[in-house]
């Protein structure tokens, strides 16, 4: 079938080139010198220029319809890449190009802005500029379209098919337990605290030891650092991490574990899938599952660090040597209500993306003006987590998401953390004697089952799709509720 | 004038392309994990390939012929730019598609066998691909046309206007002098060896440093690792070197000195120049009269080490705490005929070069066979530098440019050595106590009257006419000649 031939080319073509423009970015955050930024917005600029009139070029357009007509004779495989491509397609059609060069221009001057806003705790500097984000957010979803509500369009942006309606069947299921669940246990376990700092390079060499216990391949990837830790893609044997290190903070352990997650993913991913539109996790949500599976459903876990707690003590005696495991595991499970996102501990997480799920409805379909958000994200924080944001700098500026003209990315967070306790569930299945294989250090056989069931399929499945082949269940709030119950009550016992 | 703009334009974008292709081969050889290759390679394709199409496209050779029309309405730097992108359009577009892909198809196989061949001391495995490439370089320069001899044209690929008279009529001048240098300096001057390995982080630090003094600006460019060093250019605020660290050799100094000049260059080119085809220095000659200026008239002059030769013993006093400052000037000068061009000192290396020229020439013009280079060789290499080639893996085999395909190259070498020493004699007469400018470090001045007279220009002149206007005449050998009998008199005094 000349057709679908024609389109994997175009797709190995197209993916060549997005790898060509990830190596871009990842070497600018890791190693590009400071006054070549401005050039290389120019070169980027050129590039994804070039890229965008691929991506939209009547040429393509017609291949895709060619290969719909036959659609009832291709493999599964080659079904999906269809269904990727086609909405990639339609995506990048629907939006008119002047309206894509003004929305980015205006976000880089939001970023630049909330910089500003931030550092002076200040969201008026901040305030007209989210305004028209927000307002070119909303043009944003009429161009790409949606069934019932305008907030749909760009929750599928970043999940597949993910509904507002679902989002908050989900929020529905989730708040008033999560609630009850921080009020139980909020203050109950001592959280660590470090006078020593850590050596930097005894960091980096534990979170490499940590990764290559995991089964991250380092033939097939590097671990760097930058200011803010990221997993990205450079090629099918190409998958990188960074992560930051700080004085006295455990984040590089977390950092490692997490991007660890993300990278063992995009490892994983069938090499029959490569230089295609299908060698790349699903979703943003199935993403983060992984992360979080890794960061704290195993790595947050009293048997994983039976196994490493023993080899942390040695590489930092000087903090370590006088803690037990049991002090230590309690330490990183700490519930703590709080005003910043990223801190946030297993129990209150979620809450913290509840709010801006809210914040974000109500702005999109039109029912909240910008200019309350500091005192609706004030309130919001008391009602839900207790605490008082004193500066908005630690209340409404702290995320950058909304500077990049980011409406709908923050729900597919929850959803990680919610499939991540529900594929732990169908792992405890497979393997019921899963404490012993983790305290074992037996990292292997957990990565072997996540890249048969999981990893391999790349986007082969449509995300709900994927969970349930592997969980037996669409996505449910009630896997992750027992998770955090029965962990928490045996941490504090 | 509509058409000039257009041109800039392209001019810009073209450039832009190329320096991510750059990007991407330097984080093949700094960073790139092992299995990335083959994707890497595709991604390359992918990419050059749509450049190259932009390249010949017939929009370019019109907007070309428009702005030619034009010609006497241009500035000095319009006019260059005109003539750079028509040379490179030209080149481009007289070698036909399927000869290119031919061409370089061969090459990757050459490399492969060149290794195999030198690995096993073994020409007979490398040869049928050489007599390929030779085949397909003289179709090439067939191509490219010539007037004179098809060398020429490979020449002129490499250093804008050389032909194979001028090349002729400089070893001419050069080789009885040198051979004459050779008697009277060999073993004069006695080498340096050490018993203690240097501390690769202290190497490192070390050529940062001279780095640092020469002026090389780390806001826009850094310093990495690879197998070998070299210099590229990704942006025109983005200048990057890599260096070589191996235990026991002092190649980490001149390694930074010879990458660093090269670097200083493209640093020195004029911001106005920027994105477009003159933001480069003008040719591979010209190149390397700056590495070897920094490496070779500077960096292994006596002065300079009066004031780095102590920064040197304290960073490494194992290996310097006994040895005096003339011992080691005499050491890093030492004239020695040898077998292998990039371990020859200074009065040796240009007989190196002579050899590989007249088998070349002998080669394209069909005067030579290639089956008959081993015995040439060695008789070259016995008449020239009175040695004996014992295995072919340090005679013909030993370097890896015609295995590129790469005929025409190395007179840039030697062009590069005498431009150093005539530039040198210009630099005298602005300083006559240039003695007391480096023994006192200040290398500022030297650099700035580099950039000043050569650097800012980019591509501007003509490589013959730059030299022209910083010494006051065209190239000679007379002022290395002169260079090298006053400095290594004065060295063995």
């Amino acid at each position: 079938m000349e057709t679908l031939a024609q389109l994997k080319k175009y797709s190995a073509e197209l993916v060549d080139l997005h790898h060509v423009l990830a190596l871009m970015q990842w070497d600018q955050e890791v190693r590009m010198p400071r006054r070549a930024a401005e050039g290389r917005a120019g070169q980027f600029a050129t590039l994804s220029g070039l890229v965008h009139r691929r991506e939209v070029a009547p040429e393509l357009g017609a291949l895709l319809v060619e290969a719909g007509a036959q659609k009832e004779r291709l493999s599964v495989e080659d079904q999906a890449l269809l269904r990727v491509m086609r909405r990639s397609y339609n995506q990048n059609t629907r939006l008119p190009e002047e309206f894509v060069a003004e929305f980015s221009r205006l976000a880089s001057q939001a970023q630049m802005a909330w910089l500003e806003a931030r550092e002076q705790a200040d969201f008026g500097i901040f305030q007209p500029l989210l305004e028209r984000l927000v307002e070119l957010s909303r043009q944003q979803a009429e161009y790409l379209g949606y069934a019932a509500h305008p907030y749909d369009a760009l929750l599928d942006l970043h999940e597949e098919g993910l509904t507002t309606v679902q989002v908050e069947e989900m929020f529905g299921e989730l708040q008033a337990p999560l609630v009850g669940l921080v009020k139980k246990f909020a203050g109950r376990l001592a959280p660590l605290s470090f006078g020593e700092p850590f050596a930097l390079s005894g960091q980096e060499r534990f979170a490499e030891h940590l990764l290559m216990a995991m089964g991250f391949d380092f033939n097939r990837g590097c671990l760097a650092r930058s200011p803010h830790p990221f997993t990205t893609t450079l090629g099918h044997h190409d998958r990188r991490i960074t992560n930051r290190y700080a004085p006295k903070s455990l984040d590089f352990i977390f950092g490692a574990l997490h991007e660890g997650g993300h990278a063992l993913y995009e490892q994983g991913i069938d090499e029959r899938l490569a230089r295609s539109h299908l060698d790349d996790g699903v979703s943003l949500g199935i993403h983060e599952s992984q992360s979080r599976f890794w960061e704290n459903v195993v790595g947050r876990s009293h048997p994983f660090w039976q196994r490493f707690f023993p080899e942390l003590q040695q590489a930092f005696p000087a903090q370590f040597a006088h803690t037990g495991l049991d002090d230590f595991v309690r330490g990183i499970n700490a519930v703590t209500p709080g005003l910043i996102r990223v801190d946030a501990d297993e129990v209150t997480y979620n809450l913290h993306v509840l709010i801006r799920f809210e914040i974000e409805k109500g702005l999109i379909e039109g029912s909240l003006e910008v200019g309350a958000l500091p005192r609706v994200w004030r309130e919001k924080y008391r009602q839900y987590l207790g605490v008082e944001v004193e500066s908005d700098a630690d209340g409404v500026l702290q995320d950058i998401h909304w500077a990049h003209g980011s409406f709908g990315y923050f729900p597919t967070y929850t959803i990680g953390n919610l499939a991540s306790a529900q594929i732990w569930g169908a792992y405890k299945q497979y393997d019921p004697g899963f404490g012993q294989t983790l305290a074992a250090g037996n990292l292997t056989k957990v990565r072997e089952w996540l890249a048969r069931e999981i990893h391999g399929h790349g986007s082969v499945y449509l995300p709900q799709e994927l969970l349930t082949r592997v969980t037996g269940a669409p996505l449910s709030a009630q896997p992750f509720l027992a998770y955090l119950e029965e962990k928490f009550s045996s941490l504090v016992a």
